[in-house]
């Protein structure tokens, strides 16, 4: 029989991480604020409490992972500069983080990112390198970038100061609240899923961690379920953080260890939950950001009445776009 | 001469009453939350609190005014029952406030006003009455089915203790963040204005206190400087909740005593300022709850770097009505 205690110690990460990030965050990222709501409570008969990091800066949770990492480099690191692909809240985290540490940063984006996204990113003071879908692969310009200039690749989930680093939420949370029964956290390629586990499994050992995905970018709930690697091709979901292909080859194996639960949600679920947030908390969230609270308000949860923590995870909307989701949900 | 504390004294509505109302809201109305933002700051170069009535019950500061002044009936008035005309957030307040006093409300609305309104409303356990405008007043109708049902009627704007109610958010402003150079309020009827002004002029009594209109409802604006009651008919704006037609008889002098100046804003400035507090600070916003901060982003302020307070009123969009709102923002 193996030692469990061996089998943590081999993970990549731990709860001395997040901790040890979080003394890095503290007085650079918000200590974002938990809202409850009486209309949600009495509609669910829980006692819900929201974490907003809608209200992190750069609009996300992504910045805590980001700048977690970032600070750790070494002078000779900070000097080629740090470089990333992704066209979200990852690419924003990591440009704001960049400004602040003084470490150049370059962003790789598909050419088809929408201009807004591109303008945000460059505001922080990135650089900004677009690429055709049909000719390279992110990860393979990536690579190839980074080795011309000597630059360090921090990529945007699989990663273990990431992970630490969105680990934090959790512990903020706990910390603010108190003990949780359910934890619902939405999941793209792990990183803020697998962080929070690690985080409850220390400060409320009883809470059950649940991830939420999109039903069409089931890549991880399959993989939880399945015990093996699962993917989907380019999934066809408004919840553009969450159509990573597959979890992480460090994600993964802290998903399967700390989380309880896999849920999803589909996109006409996930507008309801958006639409909610907006009208009743007045609060501006992602389709993506509102994953965790689908699974909640969809009634995917026992009907004991618990006191449950919903992570809200992100607020980036692009408001030209939202004349679409207003037509989808409102008809 | 005039003795100017006995043209004070004259006056329908003194800082006392707003201590009053103060406590008679503790731990009903929520203490909103002030924010702020770097970018907000480094745009216009001032230091800028946002008071967010958003997040305040019902969605609107009217609340404060309504519990304020239902709060006071006496045993015989709450028997009878409260009425009001409105289509909009007062609705609400005095649905919510009756239910929490346990006063019965009814509300006279427009055969036309919105259904979601009509809906919130009866939410909250009102009887909703509609009338054809063509063929009533909502004032008539009141008077009428007041006299009727033996009920108090308590108007939107032009009552004290509802302005005496809507003083108390320049007075938590104040609280929270200390003296303020300049105050920026939205202007409908006059009752947040006044009744914030009048807190202004004890807690910071140098401070300015702007009130903003829509540029096609300028009635306060025009009466406010030529010291005569001006209106407008059925003003043709976005801010529904500043379509009043006059100050009224009681907010009128208070507004001339204590606000320092008056400002407008273009539909399209308000469009602006709506949407930038949507992307930048991720809070839902009505088109008349940024009123306040339209006239900061416009740079209608003098240049001088000053600490300046922006009330944002209310946050009830009629969110199937956001697609327009973006066609005509974003083209």
């Amino acid at each position: 029989m193996t030692n469990p205690a061996e089998v943590l110690s081999n993970l990549p990460v731990a709860y001395d991480d997040i901790v040890a990030a979080a003394a890095r965050l503290t007085g650079t990222a918000h200590l974002t604020p938990v809202l409850t709501s009486r209309t949600v409570d009495e509609q669910t008969r829980h006692q819900v409490f929201f974490k907003c990091e809608n209200f992190q800066r750069t609009g996300s949770f992504k910045f805590r992972g980001a700048f977690n990492a970032m600070s750790q480099l070494s002078p000779e690191q900070r000097q080629g500069g740090v470089l990333t692909y992704s066209s979200g809240n990852h690419a924003q985290a990591i440009a704001l983080s960049g400004k602040l540490l003084e470490i150049p940063t370059t962003i790789i984006m598909p050419k088809d990112a929408p201009t807004v996204k591109q303008a945000a990113t460059r505001g922080y003071g990135a650089e900004v390198i677009l690429y055709d879908r049909a000719e390279a692969t992110r990860e393979g310009l990536a690579r190839q970038l980074a080795a011309e200039r000597n630059a360090t690749v921090i990529p945007p989930f699989d990663y273990a100061p990431v992970v630490a680093g969105q680990g934090t939420t959790a512990k903020e949370l706990i910390e603010a609240v108190g003990s949780l029964d359910v934890l619902l956290v939405c999941c793209g390629g792990g990183g803020l899923l697998s962080g929070c586990a690690i985080a409850v499994r220390e400060l409320a050992p009883h809470c059950r961690v649940i991830g939420v995905e999109p039903e069409k970018g089931d890549d991880v709930t399959r993989s939880f379920y399945t015990k093996t690697l699962q993917s989907v091709h380019n999934p066809d979901t408004i919840a553009d953080g969450a159509r990573t292909a597959a979890p992480g080859n460090l994600t993964f194996p802290l998903i399967l260890e700390y989380v309880d639960e896999m849920l999803t949600v589909s996109d006409q679920a996930l507008l309801r939950a958006m639409f909610f947030l907006w009208e009743r908390l007045k609060i501006v969230v992602e389709p993506t950001g509102a994953l965790a609270t689908a699974a909640l308000l969809e009634g995917l949860l026992p009907q004991t009445e618990a006191r449950i923590g919903v992570v809200v995870s992100g607020g980036n909307v692009d408001l030209s776009q939202i004349g679409q989701y207003s037509a989808s949900h409102f008809g």
